[in-house]
């Protein structure tokens, strides 16, 4: 009889707590893909379409990068910045303490990365050449964003489907640079030197090891099998580059995280050729995910070092090279984030870990 | 003309970075009050009605607490089990290290409390008196569970609305005990240690001594006025024992604070009399919300201190009373928490806290 016992498990990374409680979830049956609906009019004004780039602020970038007048169709990835920005280009950065209270201006970017032309289809539903396109995209941007110093953190991430956030049906992905380093990455910045200063290395190259080395089983005081921890389980795919993998702490159903297998401290790093097998790698890991799950709502952000020519002071951790492991983390909205996960900053997971990484092995993709 | 740049600010507990963002927010119409779908089935099947008593776990505790057998109707209000607990009561506690990960049983305590036999009303909408016996249920559990010194936290919550997570419609809270002190908590705790051991005292008194006397204005080179602090403007109401507001760095529109206007480290520590103040204080708040949105979705946490009973250990945050102020938290869900959200930590709020305590200023309820 499986054992439905709650479990409490601790990201050695970021230190958060997770309940693993697998008493609700079942396999599911791959259900039909759900399409969002869009009313004729949204279709039709789409400012992400060739023939509507006026309708978007001027164009930062795009590929092909040449031969080709700015703002015109004849695009295959364009960028551009967010017409409702959470951050603007000002003139000065001012710190400011009012009070008790500290606050500045929000300097920073905030760009649009259209996928392609095409407004009905999904990242990973693209061939692996525009998708390799789509990840030079971000290549180029991040890379062009970082050599501003007052831009501390440059943050690739996605939305997919309205439950995720995403307002426009076109594929795209956004950008954000701003003048702090994110809580999201202290955190793990922190702890990851912590570890590597312990003599440990690099606790993402240590976690990649687990996952082709460690078994283990605990046993109840009956010599029942309390909980298996076979870590390979938890393997999603792998190819000549890249590992996708769930968590040991997953916060939801279906959590996956891709890792580089050798170490790299930013996505900048990543050569041409790795970036193919990135796309590859994107394109297996979100198409599993699509038929298993029936095109669910998801959100992906890519985390590296801070900007490495923000100038270094000591004790800052915005110089750490050996210690950070850059990845990209999945997290697909079959759960909702609710008052126990507000209020306690722990989160609930109803899927075991093993499990999710088995039903995702067993998905087949072209 | 109004300034819309974007502004970032730090809320001074939690250390947490806000970007302040109105460019898009405008005042929201009235609308009418949304009523969620059941269909007469689930509603038929409610576990929570009068006469459904034996559908859930056998009950923890009721009011009135005499003159009633158990598991029968007659109640004011029930506390039952969750039938799909977070956590169970195990008889034994362990913490086991395998390889690099650590995790524990999932020892703890998951209660519902069914706030009242109406299956068609809103917490808001009950009278005063039933009000204050929610509240007074709430305070009894939280009381009981603290006996259990292996409970280091107890956490009260209410997730309202299907978007916020509630899965049965009649009205109900929870309460979640676990044997670590979440990190939702940590932070709170040492930052406000922290800020006592300065010699500034509480930081939540002195918030609230913030929105009484505070006052200023921080002016753009040219002389225009870049952004107005006027604390008292994010008042959101008052009453004899509580103070409600927006605070200055509101992680989302709406976002409502709700603190005992004297010190006190707990829940627990409030009379009968300050919970019908409280009571009172969250029928005013939390009509002012559905009359303003509509009948919003929202889930609201209650912050207290860790458990007292806990054995004090050296530098232990366990045993913190004069430094920390209990609160609770309401968080409306407007707004969608997607990627950049999740991949920095850093919340954008489209609705300047100013003009969100206007709003429900403004909104009149009986």
């Amino acid at each position: 009889m499986p054992d439905f016992s709650p479990e409490l498990r601790k990201d050695p990374i970021t230190g958060r707590w997770v309940i693993i409680s697998s008493a609700r979830a079942q396999r599911p049956e791959a259900p039909e893909p759900r399409r969002e609906e869009e009313s004729p009019e949204a279709r039709a004004r789409c400012p992400f379409c060739y023939g509507h780039e006026e309708m978007t602020p001027s164009e930062i970038f795009a590929l092909p990068n040449n031969g080709r007048s700015i703002n015109t169709s004849g695009w295959i990835t364009r960028v551009v910045p967010n017409k409702f920005p959470a951050f603007g280009i000002y003139p000065e950065i001012s710190l400011r303490r009012v009070g008790m209270y500290q606050m500045a201006t929000g300097y920073g970017a905030h760009e649009v990365v259209i996928e392609s032309p095409e407004h009905e289809t999904y990242l990973e539903h693209n061939g692996l050449d525009q998708i390799s396109r789509i990840v030079d995209t971000w290549w180029e941007r991040n890379v062009d964003l970082e050599r501003d110093p007052r831009l501390k953190y440059v943050l690739i991430f996605k939305n997919h489907g309205k439950a995720a956030g995403a307002s426009l049906a076109h594929p795209h992905a956004q950008i954000i640079a701003t003048t702090i380093i994110p809580d999201a990455l202290k955190v793990k910045l922190i702890n990851a030197r912590s570890h590597f200063e312990n003599g440990e290395g690099c606790i993402w190259c240590r976690q990649i090891e687990h996952l082709f080395y460690y078994e283990n089983r605990i046993y109840n005081p009956d010599g029942s099998v309390l909980v298996e921890v076979r870590q390979r389980d938890r393997m999603v795919a792998e190819n000549a580059k890249f590992i996708a993998y769930i968590p040991f702490a997953a916060r939801m159903p279906y959590e996956i995280h891709i890792l580089p297998k050798s170490h790299q401290y930013s996505f900048i790093q990543t050569t041409e050729e790795e970036r193919g097998e990135l796309a590859q790698m994107l394109k297996v890991v979100l198409s599993k995910l699509y038929v298993l799950l029936g095109n669910p709502p998801y959100n992906f952000y890519v985390h590296s070092a801070p900007n490495l020519n923000v100038r270094p002071r000591t004790g800052d951790y915005t110089t750490i090279r050996e210690d950070f492991h850059w990845h990209i983390e999945i997290l697909v909205r079959t759960t909702i984030w609710a008052g126990f996960e507000q209020g306690s900053g722990i989160y609930i997971n109803p899927l075991n870990p093993n499990d999710a990484a088995r039903y995702l092995l067993e998905t087949a993709v072209e």
